[in-house]
Protein backbone atom coordinates (compact mmCIF):
# COMPACT_ATOMS: atom_id res chain seq x y z
CA UNK A 1 0.00 0.00 0.00
CA UNK A 2 1.21 3.54 -0.69
CA UNK A 3 2.20 5.93 2.04
CA UNK A 4 -0.63 8.70 2.70
CA UNK A 5 -0.56 12.48 3.41
CA UNK A 6 -1.44 11.35 7.39
CA UNK A 7 1.68 8.76 7.51
CA UNK A 8 3.92 12.26 7.51
CA UNK A 9 3.18 13.94 10.83
CA UNK A 10 3.54 10.22 12.41
CA UNK A 11 6.60 9.49 10.56
CA UNK A 12 7.73 12.74 11.76
CA UNK A 13 6.79 11.61 15.62
CA UNK A 14 8.57 7.89 14.99
CA UNK A 15 12.00 9.81 14.17
CA UNK A 16 11.76 12.25 16.73
CA UNK A 17 10.89 8.71 19.26
CA UNK A 18 13.38 6.54 17.73
CA UNK A 19 16.48 9.57 17.75
CA UNK A 20 15.26 9.88 21.35
CA UNK A 21 15.17 6.11 22.20
CA UNK A 22 18.60 6.01 20.24
CA UNK A 23 20.71 8.81 22.11
CA UNK A 24 20.44 11.58 24.61
CA UNK A 25 21.95 13.52 22.74
CA UNK A 26 19.13 16.77 21.70
CA UNK A 27 21.49 17.46 18.79
CA UNK A 28 21.52 14.36 17.11
CA UNK A 29 17.55 14.58 18.27
CA UNK A 30 17.19 17.62 16.04
CA UNK A 31 19.90 16.30 13.07
CA UNK A 32 17.23 13.19 12.32
CA UNK A 33 13.90 15.52 12.35
CA UNK A 34 15.21 18.07 10.05
CA UNK A 35 16.55 15.44 7.83
CA UNK A 36 13.34 13.35 7.69
CA UNK A 37 11.43 16.46 7.23
CA UNK A 38 14.13 17.82 4.40
CA UNK A 39 13.27 13.87 3.05
CA UNK A 40 9.52 13.88 3.52
CA UNK A 41 9.16 17.37 1.73
CA UNK A 42 10.36 15.65 -1.88
CA UNK A 43 9.18 11.85 -1.03
CA UNK A 44 7.93 9.69 -4.02
CA UNK A 45 3.84 8.92 -2.04
CA UNK A 46 4.05 6.01 -4.44
CA UNK A 47 6.47 4.40 -1.64
CA UNK A 48 5.01 2.25 1.49
CA UNK A 49 5.17 3.73 4.77
CA UNK A 50 8.11 1.38 5.43
CA UNK A 51 10.44 2.24 2.83
CA UNK A 52 10.09 5.89 4.32
CA UNK A 53 10.86 4.60 7.85
CA UNK A 54 13.85 2.24 6.30
CA UNK A 55 15.68 6.11 5.47
CA UNK A 56 14.64 7.37 9.11
CA UNK A 57 16.51 4.47 10.45
CA UNK A 58 19.51 4.47 8.26
CA UNK A 59 19.92 7.93 9.21
CA UNK A 60 19.59 7.47 12.40
CA UNK A 61 22.21 5.08 12.59
CA UNK A 62 24.62 6.90 10.03
CA UNK A 63 24.54 10.02 12.56
CA UNK A 64 25.03 7.93 15.87
CA UNK A 65 27.28 5.72 14.43
CA UNK A 66 25.68 2.57 16.14
CA UNK A 67 25.01 -0.25 13.86
CA UNK A 68 22.23 -2.35 15.54
CA UNK A 69 20.70 0.79 17.88
CA UNK A 70 18.23 -1.61 18.83
CA UNK A 71 20.31 -4.87 20.19
CA UNK A 72 19.90 -4.54 23.45
CA UNK A 73 16.39 -3.68 24.40
CA UNK A 74 15.97 -6.72 21.47
CA UNK A 75 18.32 -8.89 23.58
CA UNK A 76 15.65 -8.31 26.46
CA UNK A 77 12.33 -9.09 24.77
CA UNK A 78 13.92 -12.25 23.39
CA UNK A 79 15.20 -13.31 27.00
CA UNK A 80 11.34 -12.28 27.90
CA UNK A 81 9.56 -14.27 25.74
CA UNK A 82 12.06 -17.50 25.70
CA UNK A 83 11.22 -17.11 30.04
CA UNK A 84 7.41 -17.88 28.88
CA UNK A 85 7.81 -20.14 26.36
CA UNK A 86 7.52 -23.22 28.81
CA UNK A 87 4.31 -21.50 30.41
CA UNK A 88 2.98 -21.01 26.62
CA UNK A 89 3.74 -24.09 25.13
CA UNK A 90 1.77 -25.71 28.62
CA UNK A 91 -0.95 -23.35 27.49
CA UNK A 92 -0.85 -24.35 24.11
CA UNK A 93 -1.00 -28.04 24.63
CA UNK A 94 -4.12 -27.79 26.88
CA UNK A 95 -6.03 -26.00 24.63
CA UNK A 96 -9.57 -27.14 22.81
CA UNK A 97 -7.48 -25.95 19.34
CA UNK A 98 -3.75 -25.92 19.90
CA UNK A 99 -3.21 -24.60 16.79
CA UNK A 100 -5.52 -21.88 17.37
CA UNK A 101 -4.41 -21.12 20.40
CA UNK A 102 -0.27 -20.89 18.88
CA UNK A 103 -1.08 -18.96 16.32
CA UNK A 104 -3.22 -16.45 18.52
CA UNK A 105 -0.31 -16.07 20.28
CA UNK A 106 1.69 -15.44 17.34
CA UNK A 107 -0.25 -12.38 16.74
CA UNK A 108 -0.58 -11.40 20.10
CA UNK A 109 3.42 -11.28 20.07
CA UNK A 110 3.24 -8.73 16.99
CA UNK A 111 2.54 -6.02 20.14
CA UNK A 112 6.54 -6.02 20.59
CA UNK A 113 6.99 -3.50 18.26
CA UNK A 114 8.88 -0.60 19.49
CA UNK A 115 7.90 1.32 15.98
CA UNK A 116 4.29 1.80 16.94
CA UNK A 117 4.65 1.55 20.88
CA UNK A 118 8.15 3.61 21.32
CA UNK A 119 7.34 2.82 25.14
CA UNK A 120 6.82 -0.47 25.17
CA UNK A 121 8.20 -2.19 28.73
CA UNK A 122 8.36 -6.10 29.09
CA UNK A 123 5.22 -5.66 31.72
CA UNK A 124 3.10 -3.95 29.04
CA UNK A 125 4.00 -6.91 26.33
CA UNK A 126 3.74 -9.83 29.12
CA UNK A 127 0.20 -8.17 29.65
CA UNK A 128 -0.80 -7.40 26.24
CA UNK A 129 -0.08 -11.53 25.48
CA UNK A 130 -1.77 -13.16 28.52
CA UNK A 131 -4.64 -10.87 27.02
CA UNK A 132 -4.20 -12.97 23.73
CA UNK A 133 -7.46 -14.71 23.86
CA UNK A 134 -9.71 -11.82 24.81
CA UNK A 135 -8.84 -9.23 21.55
CA UNK A 136 -11.11 -8.65 18.95
CA UNK A 137 -10.12 -11.72 16.31
CA UNK A 138 -10.54 -11.05 12.39
CA UNK A 139 -10.00 -14.76 10.31
CA UNK A 140 -10.59 -18.57 9.86
CA UNK A 141 -8.37 -20.70 12.13
CA UNK A 142 -9.61 -23.79 9.53
CA UNK A 143 -9.04 -22.35 6.08
CA UNK A 144 -5.31 -21.41 7.22
CA UNK A 145 -4.87 -25.04 8.51
CA UNK A 146 -6.41 -26.01 5.15
CA UNK A 147 -4.13 -24.11 3.09
CA UNK A 148 -1.21 -25.04 5.07
CA UNK A 149 -1.49 -28.82 5.18
CA UNK A 150 -1.82 -28.27 1.43
CA UNK A 151 1.24 -26.23 0.93
CA UNK A 152 4.74 -27.95 -0.07
CA UNK A 153 7.19 -24.88 0.42
CA UNK A 154 5.93 -22.37 3.09
CA UNK A 155 8.44 -19.05 3.40
CA UNK A 156 7.23 -17.62 6.97
CA UNK A 157 8.40 -13.78 7.26
CA UNK A 158 9.59 -12.90 10.93
CA UNK A 159 8.75 -9.56 12.25
CA UNK A 160 10.27 -8.32 15.49
CA UNK A 161 12.80 -9.35 18.21
CA UNK A 162 10.69 -11.39 21.04
CA UNK A 163 7.81 -12.05 18.98
CA UNK A 164 10.02 -14.37 17.02
CA UNK A 165 9.65 -17.01 20.27
CA UNK A 166 5.78 -16.26 19.52
CA UNK A 167 6.47 -17.53 15.97
CA UNK A 168 8.40 -20.65 17.13
CA UNK A 169 5.61 -21.41 19.23
CA UNK A 170 3.47 -21.51 16.12
CA UNK A 171 5.91 -23.08 13.80
CA UNK A 172 6.75 -26.06 16.03
CA UNK A 173 2.57 -26.79 15.40
CA UNK A 174 2.96 -26.21 11.74
CA UNK A 175 5.18 -28.91 9.52
CA UNK A 176 8.12 -27.38 10.38
CA UNK A 177 9.90 -29.50 7.68
CA UNK A 178 8.43 -27.81 4.75
CA UNK A 179 8.78 -23.80 6.50
CA UNK A 180 11.71 -21.53 5.73
CA UNK A 181 11.84 -19.13 8.18
CA UNK A 182 13.25 -15.19 6.40
CA UNK A 183 14.54 -12.43 8.73
CA UNK A 184 15.51 -8.72 8.23
CA UNK A 185 18.74 -8.19 6.01
CA UNK A 186 20.08 -5.95 8.60
CA UNK A 187 19.15 -3.97 11.66
CA UNK A 188 16.22 -1.35 11.86
CA UNK A 189 14.14 -0.97 14.79
CA UNK A 190 13.50 -4.27 16.76
CA UNK A 191 12.81 -5.96 13.54
CA UNK A 192 14.31 -9.86 13.98
CA UNK A 193 17.69 -10.52 12.21
CA UNK A 194 19.90 -14.11 12.00
CA UNK A 195 21.18 -13.26 15.52
CA UNK A 196 17.64 -12.91 17.10
CA UNK A 197 16.29 -16.24 15.28
CA UNK A 198 19.22 -17.78 16.63
CA UNK A 199 19.15 -16.88 20.11
CA UNK A 200 15.79 -17.84 20.55
CA UNK A 201 16.60 -21.48 18.96
CA UNK A 202 14.51 -21.27 15.50
CA UNK A 203 17.87 -21.68 13.31
CA UNK A 204 17.66 -25.23 15.06
CA UNK A 205 14.16 -26.20 13.76
CA UNK A 206 13.70 -24.70 10.39
CA UNK A 207 16.18 -23.62 7.93
CA UNK A 208 16.49 -19.96 8.45
CA UNK A 209 17.30 -17.13 5.65
CA UNK A 210 17.81 -13.08 5.92
CA UNK A 211 15.75 -10.57 3.03
CA UNK A 212 19.28 -8.92 2.45
CA UNK A 213 16.88 -5.49 3.04
CA UNK A 214 16.81 -3.14 5.81
CA UNK A 215 13.80 -2.00 5.90
CA UNK A 216 10.90 -2.79 8.26
CA UNK A 217 8.43 -4.85 5.61
CA UNK A 218 9.27 -6.97 3.00
CA UNK A 219 9.90 -3.81 -0.07
CA UNK A 220 10.73 -7.02 -2.96
CA UNK A 221 12.67 -4.67 -4.97
CA UNK A 222 15.28 -3.85 -1.80
CA UNK A 223 15.26 -7.61 -1.11
CA UNK A 224 18.39 -10.17 -1.95
CA UNK A 225 18.12 -11.83 -5.26
CA UNK A 226 18.10 -14.93 -3.30
CA UNK A 227 15.52 -14.09 -1.04
CA UNK A 228 13.04 -12.65 -4.19
CA UNK A 229 14.02 -16.26 -5.89
CA UNK A 230 12.57 -18.02 -2.60
CA UNK A 231 9.59 -15.83 -2.00
CA UNK A 232 8.74 -16.87 -5.59
CA UNK A 233 9.09 -20.32 -5.35
CA UNK A 234 7.43 -20.46 -1.87
CA UNK A 235 3.56 -22.02 -2.90
CA UNK A 236 2.47 -20.24 0.71
CA UNK A 237 3.91 -17.05 2.09
CA UNK A 238 3.03 -16.35 6.03
CA UNK A 239 3.91 -12.33 6.88
CA UNK A 240 3.97 -11.51 9.83
CA UNK A 241 3.17 -7.82 10.87
CA UNK A 242 1.62 -4.23 9.77
CA UNK A 243 5.18 -3.86 7.67
CA UNK A 244 4.63 -7.10 5.85
CA UNK A 245 0.96 -6.22 5.19
CA UNK A 246 2.13 -1.94 3.87
CA UNK A 247 4.79 -3.89 1.53
CA UNK A 248 2.95 -7.04 0.37
CA UNK A 249 -0.74 -5.91 0.33
CA UNK A 250 -0.65 -5.74 -3.64
CA UNK A 251 1.12 -9.49 -3.94
CA UNK A 252 -1.42 -11.46 -5.56
CA UNK A 253 -0.62 -14.51 -4.76
CA UNK A 254 -1.02 -17.32 -1.87
CA UNK A 255 -0.25 -15.19 0.93
CA UNK A 256 -1.12 -15.04 4.98
CA UNK A 257 -1.25 -11.73 6.92
CA UNK A 258 -0.66 -12.06 10.70
CA UNK A 259 -0.91 -8.58 12.34
CA UNK A 260 -2.44 -6.69 14.91
CA UNK A 261 -4.09 -3.31 13.38
CA UNK A 262 -2.07 -0.65 15.09
CA UNK A 263 -2.59 2.02 12.41
CA UNK A 264 -6.00 3.55 12.33
CA UNK A 265 -5.23 4.61 8.38
CA UNK A 266 -4.67 0.71 7.96
CA UNK A 267 -7.56 -0.15 10.18
CA UNK A 268 -9.85 2.06 8.25
CA UNK A 269 -8.28 0.87 4.57
CA UNK A 270 -9.19 -2.87 5.56
CA UNK A 271 -12.27 -2.00 7.44
CA UNK A 272 -11.08 -3.79 10.30
CA UNK A 273 -10.70 -1.43 13.93
CA UNK A 274 -7.51 -0.87 15.40
CA UNK A 275 -6.63 -3.59 17.83
CA UNK A 276 -7.84 -6.31 16.00
CA UNK A 277 -5.80 -9.77 15.58
CA UNK A 278 -5.80 -10.68 11.65
CA UNK A 279 -5.03 -14.05 10.50
CA UNK A 280 -5.89 -13.55 6.56
CA UNK A 281 -5.26 -14.06 3.14
CA UNK A 282 -3.84 -11.33 1.33
CA UNK A 283 -6.81 -11.97 -1.15
CA UNK A 284 -9.35 -11.48 1.30
CA UNK A 285 -8.21 -8.46 3.02
CA UNK A 286 -7.81 -6.84 -0.81
CA UNK A 287 -11.60 -7.39 -1.14
CA UNK A 288 -12.67 -6.15 2.21
CA UNK A 289 -10.48 -2.80 1.69
CA UNK A 290 -12.58 -2.56 -1.75
CA UNK A 291 -15.96 -3.12 -0.21
CA UNK A 292 -15.08 -0.63 2.76
CA UNK A 293 -16.34 2.84 1.92
CA UNK B 1 8.14 30.25 24.78
CA UNK B 2 10.32 28.65 21.69
CA UNK B 3 8.74 25.93 19.96
CA UNK B 4 10.16 22.60 20.65
CA UNK B 5 10.92 19.33 18.13
CA UNK B 6 7.68 18.17 19.76
CA UNK B 7 5.79 20.66 17.80
CA UNK B 8 6.68 19.55 14.68
CA UNK B 9 5.27 16.51 14.51
CA UNK B 10 2.07 18.61 15.45
CA UNK B 11 2.83 21.85 12.78
CA UNK B 12 2.59 18.54 10.33
CA UNK B 13 -0.78 17.23 11.66
CA UNK B 14 -2.26 20.73 11.99
CA UNK B 15 -1.07 21.62 7.89
CA UNK B 16 -2.75 18.35 6.78
CA UNK B 17 -5.96 19.53 8.86
CA UNK B 18 -6.18 23.32 7.76
CA UNK B 19 -5.61 22.09 4.35
CA UNK B 20 -8.00 20.06 4.44
CA UNK B 21 -10.57 22.17 6.37
CA UNK B 22 -10.02 24.73 3.31
CA UNK B 23 -10.12 23.04 0.06
CA UNK B 24 -11.20 19.11 -1.14
CA UNK B 25 -7.97 19.95 -3.67
CA UNK B 26 -5.75 16.98 -2.76
CA UNK B 27 -3.00 18.20 -4.76
CA UNK B 28 -2.89 21.58 -2.68
CA UNK B 29 -3.10 19.26 0.53
CA UNK B 30 0.04 17.56 -0.33
CA UNK B 31 1.44 21.16 -1.71
CA UNK B 32 0.59 22.27 1.67
CA UNK B 33 2.19 19.60 3.65
CA UNK B 34 5.39 19.62 1.88
CA UNK B 35 5.94 23.16 1.90
CA UNK B 36 5.19 22.71 5.40
CA UNK B 37 7.74 19.98 6.01
CA UNK B 38 10.54 22.01 4.12
CA UNK B 39 10.38 25.14 6.16
CA UNK B 40 10.09 22.89 9.12
CA UNK B 41 13.92 21.41 8.01
CA UNK B 42 15.17 24.29 8.22
CA UNK B 43 13.40 26.08 10.74
CA UNK B 44 14.84 28.58 13.93
CA UNK B 45 13.93 26.50 16.86
CA UNK B 46 14.21 29.66 18.57
CA UNK B 47 10.80 31.07 17.45
CA UNK B 48 7.39 30.25 19.00
CA UNK B 49 4.61 27.78 17.86
CA UNK B 50 2.46 30.57 16.48
CA UNK B 51 5.21 32.05 14.24
CA UNK B 52 5.49 28.70 12.67
CA UNK B 53 1.80 28.53 12.17
CA UNK B 54 1.69 32.06 10.77
CA UNK B 55 4.01 30.82 7.97
CA UNK B 56 1.46 27.39 6.86
CA UNK B 57 -1.45 29.55 7.06
CA UNK B 58 0.52 32.16 4.56
CA UNK B 59 1.42 29.36 2.50
CA UNK B 60 -2.38 28.11 2.55
CA UNK B 61 -3.72 31.26 1.66
CA UNK B 62 -1.58 31.76 -1.35
CA UNK B 63 -2.09 28.07 -2.81
CA UNK B 64 -5.59 28.37 -2.13
CA UNK B 65 -6.02 32.32 -3.40
CA UNK B 66 -8.63 32.38 -0.57
CA UNK B 67 -7.40 35.63 1.43
CA UNK B 68 -9.89 34.87 4.32
CA UNK B 69 -10.58 30.66 4.57
CA UNK B 70 -12.12 30.31 7.60
CA UNK B 71 -14.78 33.42 7.05
CA UNK B 72 -17.74 30.99 7.05
CA UNK B 73 -16.68 28.93 9.87
CA UNK B 74 -15.70 32.72 11.86
CA UNK B 75 -19.64 33.57 10.83
CA UNK B 76 -21.33 30.35 12.28
CA UNK B 77 -19.32 30.57 15.40
CA UNK B 78 -19.90 34.63 15.98
CA UNK B 79 -23.89 33.82 15.47
CA UNK B 80 -23.89 30.50 17.83
CA UNK B 81 -22.53 32.60 20.31
CA UNK B 82 -24.02 35.64 19.61
CA UNK B 83 -27.60 33.26 19.67
CA UNK B 84 -26.11 32.35 23.58
CA UNK B 85 -25.74 35.77 24.95
CA UNK B 86 -28.69 36.71 25.95
CA UNK B 87 -28.67 33.32 28.28
CA UNK B 88 -24.91 33.55 29.06
CA UNK B 89 -26.03 37.30 30.40
CA UNK B 90 -28.73 35.69 32.61
CA UNK B 91 -26.36 33.25 34.09
CA UNK B 92 -23.72 35.95 34.95
CA UNK B 93 -26.43 37.79 36.22
CA UNK B 94 -27.57 35.47 38.32
CA UNK B 95 -24.33 34.44 39.98
CA UNK B 96 -22.91 35.14 43.44
CA UNK B 97 -20.01 36.74 41.87
CA UNK B 98 -20.73 37.50 38.30
CA UNK B 99 -17.03 38.87 37.44
CA UNK B 100 -15.66 35.55 38.19
CA UNK B 101 -18.51 33.64 36.22
CA UNK B 102 -18.23 36.38 33.08
CA UNK B 103 -14.35 35.37 33.60
CA UNK B 104 -14.75 31.73 34.25
CA UNK B 105 -17.32 32.01 30.61
CA UNK B 106 -14.42 34.13 28.42
CA UNK B 107 -12.25 31.23 29.23
CA UNK B 108 -14.32 28.70 28.67
CA UNK B 109 -14.67 30.07 25.05
CA UNK B 110 -11.29 29.81 24.26
CA UNK B 111 -12.30 26.30 23.39
CA UNK B 112 -13.76 27.27 19.73
CA UNK B 113 -9.96 27.25 18.36
CA UNK B 114 -9.76 25.37 15.07
CA UNK B 115 -5.93 25.20 15.42
CA UNK B 116 -6.02 22.51 18.44
CA UNK B 117 -9.73 21.23 17.42
CA UNK B 118 -10.14 21.33 13.78
CA UNK B 119 -13.40 18.85 13.93
CA UNK B 120 -15.24 21.21 16.08
CA UNK B 121 -18.76 21.55 16.07
CA UNK B 122 -20.80 24.51 17.39
CA UNK B 123 -22.63 21.30 19.25
CA UNK B 124 -18.78 20.77 20.74
CA UNK B 125 -18.78 24.25 21.74
CA UNK B 126 -22.30 24.54 23.21
CA UNK B 127 -21.13 21.74 25.61
CA UNK B 128 -17.86 23.19 26.57
CA UNK B 129 -19.14 26.30 27.17
CA UNK B 130 -21.87 24.79 29.23
CA UNK B 131 -19.59 22.71 31.44
CA UNK B 132 -17.20 25.93 31.94
CA UNK B 133 -17.72 26.09 36.24
CA UNK B 134 -17.10 22.30 36.24
CA UNK B 135 -13.69 22.38 34.85
CA UNK B 136 -9.95 22.47 36.59
CA UNK B 137 -9.34 25.75 37.02
CA UNK B 138 -5.79 27.65 37.83
CA UNK B 139 -5.95 31.36 38.90
CA UNK B 140 -7.22 33.84 41.74
CA UNK B 141 -10.35 36.05 40.81
CA UNK B 142 -9.51 38.45 43.16
CA UNK B 143 -5.77 38.90 42.23
CA UNK B 144 -7.72 39.54 38.71
CA UNK B 145 -10.34 41.90 40.12
CA UNK B 146 -7.79 44.04 42.16
CA UNK B 147 -5.16 44.74 39.54
CA UNK B 148 -8.26 45.16 37.05
CA UNK B 149 -9.45 48.17 39.20
CA UNK B 150 -5.74 50.09 40.23
CA UNK B 151 -5.76 49.74 35.96
CA UNK B 152 -5.65 52.50 34.19
CA UNK B 153 -5.28 51.79 30.64
CA UNK B 154 -5.81 47.68 29.61
CA UNK B 155 -5.32 46.74 26.54
CA UNK B 156 -7.53 43.38 26.18
CA UNK B 157 -5.50 41.21 23.40
CA UNK B 158 -8.32 38.98 21.69
CA UNK B 159 -8.14 35.29 20.31
CA UNK B 160 -10.86 33.41 18.32
CA UNK B 161 -13.86 34.83 16.55
CA UNK B 162 -16.86 33.04 18.33
CA UNK B 163 -14.86 33.41 21.49
CA UNK B 164 -14.99 37.08 21.29
CA UNK B 165 -18.68 37.19 22.32
CA UNK B 166 -17.65 35.72 25.32
CA UNK B 167 -14.97 38.51 25.57
CA UNK B 168 -17.64 40.60 25.30
CA UNK B 169 -19.72 39.33 28.34
CA UNK B 170 -16.42 39.91 30.77
CA UNK B 171 -15.76 43.09 29.26
CA UNK B 172 -18.97 44.15 30.47
CA UNK B 173 -17.84 43.07 33.61
CA UNK B 174 -14.94 45.42 33.70
CA UNK B 175 -14.60 48.92 33.47
CA UNK B 176 -14.62 49.35 29.57
CA UNK B 177 -14.53 52.82 29.48
CA UNK B 178 -10.62 52.30 29.95
CA UNK B 179 -10.19 49.23 27.68
CA UNK B 180 -8.72 48.70 24.42
CA UNK B 181 -9.80 45.36 22.34
CA UNK B 182 -6.81 44.32 19.59
CA UNK B 183 -7.81 41.75 17.27
CA UNK B 184 -5.01 40.02 14.67
CA UNK B 185 -4.58 42.48 11.47
CA UNK B 186 -5.34 40.07 8.71
CA UNK B 187 -6.85 37.07 9.01
CA UNK B 188 -5.48 33.44 10.25
CA UNK B 189 -7.05 30.65 10.93
CA UNK B 190 -10.24 31.25 13.00
CA UNK B 191 -8.70 34.56 14.66
CA UNK B 192 -11.20 37.53 15.49
CA UNK B 193 -9.84 40.32 13.09
CA UNK B 194 -12.09 43.89 13.09
CA UNK B 195 -14.61 42.43 10.83
CA UNK B 196 -15.21 39.99 14.05
CA UNK B 197 -14.78 42.50 16.47
CA UNK B 198 -17.64 44.73 14.48
CA UNK B 199 -20.42 41.37 14.18
CA UNK B 200 -20.23 40.66 17.92
CA UNK B 201 -20.81 44.67 18.86
CA UNK B 202 -17.11 45.00 20.47
CA UNK B 203 -16.87 48.18 18.55
CA UNK B 204 -19.71 49.83 20.31
CA UNK B 205 -18.33 49.27 23.71
CA UNK B 206 -14.58 49.72 23.42
CA UNK B 207 -12.34 51.04 21.21
CA UNK B 208 -10.91 48.03 19.29
CA UNK B 209 -7.56 48.21 17.11
CA UNK B 210 -5.48 45.38 15.07
CA UNK B 211 -1.81 44.68 15.76
CA UNK B 212 -0.85 44.58 12.42
CA UNK B 213 0.27 40.99 12.10
CA UNK B 214 -1.10 37.75 11.06
CA UNK B 215 0.29 35.85 13.46
CA UNK B 216 -1.89 33.74 15.31
CA UNK B 217 -0.72 35.02 18.52
CA UNK B 218 1.13 37.57 19.43
CA UNK B 219 4.98 38.22 17.78
CA UNK B 220 5.29 41.72 19.18
CA UNK B 221 8.19 42.01 16.45
CA UNK B 222 6.06 41.52 13.77
CA UNK B 223 2.97 44.25 14.69
CA UNK B 224 2.10 47.44 13.98
CA UNK B 225 4.39 50.00 15.50
CA UNK B 226 1.06 51.40 16.48
CA UNK B 227 0.08 48.77 18.01
CA UNK B 228 3.87 48.21 20.02
CA UNK B 229 3.34 51.35 21.41
CA UNK B 230 -0.40 50.84 22.66
CA UNK B 231 1.36 47.47 24.11
CA UNK B 232 3.92 49.18 26.02
CA UNK B 233 1.85 51.96 27.12
CA UNK B 234 -1.32 50.15 28.59
CA UNK B 235 -0.48 49.18 32.49
CA UNK B 236 -2.13 46.21 32.02
CA UNK B 237 -2.59 44.14 28.98
CA UNK B 238 -4.99 40.71 29.27
CA UNK B 239 -3.88 38.17 26.63
CA UNK B 240 -6.37 35.52 25.88
CA UNK B 241 -5.62 32.10 24.20
CA UNK B 242 -2.69 29.88 24.70
CA UNK B 243 -1.12 31.77 21.26
CA UNK B 244 -0.94 34.45 23.16
CA UNK B 245 0.71 32.46 25.90
CA UNK B 246 3.27 31.28 23.43
CA UNK B 247 4.27 34.79 22.31
CA UNK B 248 4.28 36.75 24.89
CA UNK B 249 5.37 34.78 27.92
CA UNK B 250 8.74 35.90 28.64
CA UNK B 251 7.35 39.54 28.45
CA UNK B 252 8.07 41.07 31.83
CA UNK B 253 4.99 43.20 32.60
CA UNK B 254 1.71 43.38 34.06
CA UNK B 255 0.05 40.63 31.65
CA UNK B 256 -2.57 38.37 32.84
CA UNK B 257 -3.09 35.25 30.29
CA UNK B 258 -6.53 33.87 29.65
CA UNK B 259 -6.19 30.68 28.45
CA UNK B 260 -7.63 26.88 27.88
CA UNK B 261 -4.11 24.50 27.95
CA UNK B 262 -4.68 22.46 25.21
CA UNK B 263 -1.22 21.24 24.20
CA UNK B 264 0.40 18.77 26.93
CA UNK B 265 3.56 20.42 26.53
CA UNK B 266 2.19 23.39 27.32
CA UNK B 267 0.74 22.18 30.01
CA UNK B 268 3.98 20.06 31.15
CA UNK B 269 5.56 23.69 31.03
CA UNK B 270 3.93 25.12 33.28
CA UNK B 271 2.65 22.28 35.50
CA UNK B 272 -0.96 22.91 34.88
CA UNK B 273 -2.76 19.84 33.48
CA UNK B 274 -4.38 19.96 29.39
CA UNK B 275 -7.74 21.31 29.85
CA UNK B 276 -6.98 23.61 32.74
CA UNK B 277 -8.24 27.04 32.62
CA UNK B 278 -6.10 29.20 33.33
CA UNK B 279 -6.26 32.78 34.58
CA UNK B 280 -2.92 34.01 35.84
CA UNK B 281 -0.05 36.65 35.75
CA UNK B 282 3.06 36.13 33.46
CA UNK B 283 5.16 36.78 36.15
CA UNK B 284 3.56 33.76 38.19
CA UNK B 285 2.94 31.43 35.25
CA UNK B 286 7.21 32.17 34.91
CA UNK B 287 7.79 30.83 38.43
CA UNK B 288 5.72 28.17 38.18
CA UNK B 289 7.75 27.24 34.85
CA UNK B 290 10.40 27.53 37.18
CA UNK B 291 9.73 26.03 39.85
CA UNK B 292 8.08 22.09 37.41
CA UNK B 293 10.60 19.80 37.02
Amino acid sequence: MKASLDCIPCFARQALDAARFVTDDSAIHEQVLRKMLHSASTMNMQQSPPAFAQQIHRQLRLLTSVSDPYRAVKDRFNAMAMAMLPGLIQQVEQADDPLEMALRLAIAGNVIDLGAHPGMTETDARQAIASAMNEPFCGDIDAFRDTVAKSKDILYLADNAGEIVFDRLLIEHLPSERITLAVRGGPVLNDATMTDARTVGLCDIVEVIDNGSDAPGTILTDCSDDFRARFAAADLVIAKGQGSFETLSDEDRALYFLFKVKCPLIGNCVGIPTGTHVAMRGHDLRSQARSTP
